[in-house]
């Protein structure tokens, strides 16, 4: 059976007590390096796959230091303490270039979790949002290669235009709202690296905030699962209903956060990034 | 010169390459442990105090993986890539018990980088709020000393008393909004060390949301910063304008944002938190 290439990206393999090997190669393909949505997902991936695991994911931040490079990785996933209901990972991804120097390329804390059942309610509603067959389907942008490994249908706020720049929209709390309706493209049944995954495949807020595109890079990466492994199983490959919103924009960087539901309405994650941006 | 109780709390001298040590005393205390706000505050001043850094705080996340005893404790700070304009650091703080084992008692990952003049914006307004002092001072819930070295004015959305419980508020997307101005006390001019620490002032939301306290513990917490350190420096000892709010809650974790402007309404930062509760 050939694997989906979502779970072909995340693939690693033990290479060491607290190292796992992996391999980057062109299938989610952005513009300098990988789409940053599956690095993370790489990160939770070895977390998850370390036999010391407990729990399940809870809360994910992944530090974007340089580019990933198409070809071989490692992954050190360290459970920095254990106790009795949570667990405290810190990760590392490294690649070695041509020269021979091995350097970070991105790290990473995990916290997972036992969850238990507890009073549980929201303060954020899911938007009401007709069905994702009522929208057609956004084409990935030129050169955005993973973005075809998704089936994104834009309800609202969808990626402006090339040049020559539209007016900026005046200042307002939903300037820079977004919502959309995505899964991954072969569907695929989601999962806590699928979701992590999917907390990324919103584009920079500051494209629609300014009406045209340029020059951007996440840094810093933030995701709480809300969601156990059994809930995500019975979403089967639903559609993930997903809206994102800028906060503050300066000094060559902004802030956007996002939240993630299911079909039903059930929520799944809530996330947050600080994005580098050209002028 | 007597230091300030925040600047002793966070006072850390150099231990050897990329370790600090420090003591945590009583000042600061909380239930069990010291205030989260100043544990994230003294990861990022070993960042800061660190003879290798590049720049200024823009992002950190602190995982709270134990509770930290008062006594001496060792801060790991280290510089995992060192771009042009950003550098990612890895911390550790960790603590000896008095059977002499030492173990991490929280981790956290820095992004320090170079600001540089760039259009900037925000999507999220200030709240227009009458000033501080057209509000009372609140004062410390029995037991929570830290809340003494806070001078808060809760403008709305302040902390329920104690059971028997009031009925929960009904769901809607402002049932666990507070807003509120906050400075140290005594006064201390602001810094972003003080930011992280004030960006962890709101109690926990799920207090509003349920109309009574129980038992709670931040698992791990983001703040991003928007304000260079001259920015901050022109803030003084002015009071910072608070608002917190919560997302999702289930399975014994809920998960609240926050933002920070200062008095003058120019965006300081914004965080997250996910948090541990018991029903």
């Amino acid at each position: 059976m050939r694997l989906h290439p979502f779970d072909q990206a995340i693939a690693l393999h033990a290479d060491g007590p607290d190292v796992f090997a992996g391999h980057c190669g062109a299938a989610y393909w952005n513009m300098v390096g990988p789409f940053g949505g599956v690095s993370a997902a790489i990160a939770l991936r070895a977390v998850l796959q370390h036999p010391a695991l407990l729990g399940e994911p809870l809360a994910l931040t992944v530090n974007y230091a340089a580019a990933v490079a198409q070809g071989p990785f490692k992954v050190s996933a360290r459970a920095a303490r254990t106790n009795r209901s949570t667990q405290h990972w810190t990760v590392d991804l490294s690649q070695t270039d041509a020269a021979g120097v091995t350097a970070s390329v991105l790290t990473a804390t995990v916290v997972t979790a036992l969850r238990r059942a507890t009073w549980s309610g929201s303060d954020i509603a899911a938007p009401p949002m007709p069905p994702a067959r009522a929208f057609a389907r956004t084409s990935a942008p030129a050169a955005v290669e993973w973005f075809n490994r998704y089936e994104v249908r834009t309800v609202a706020g969808g990626i402006p235009g090339t040049p020559p720049e539209s007016p900026n929209p005046a200042p307002a709390e939903f300037a820079s709202l977004t919502q959309l309706w995505m899964r991954d493209d072969p569907p695929r049944d989601l999962d806590h690296c699928s979701l992590a995954a999917l907390a990324d495949v919103f584009y920079p807020r500051i494209f629609l905030r300014r009406g045209r595109r340029g020059p951007v890079g996440t840094v810093s990466m933030t995701v709480y699962f809300h969601a156990g492994a059994a809930a995500l199983r019975g979403c089967g490959s639903g559609f993930v209903l997903g809206q994102a919103r800028a906060q503050v924009y300066g000094a060559g960087f902004f802030d956007q956060t996002a939240q993630l539901w299911s079909e039903s309405g059930l929520p799944l994650a809530t996330s947050s990034q600080i994005v580098y941006f050209k002028d």
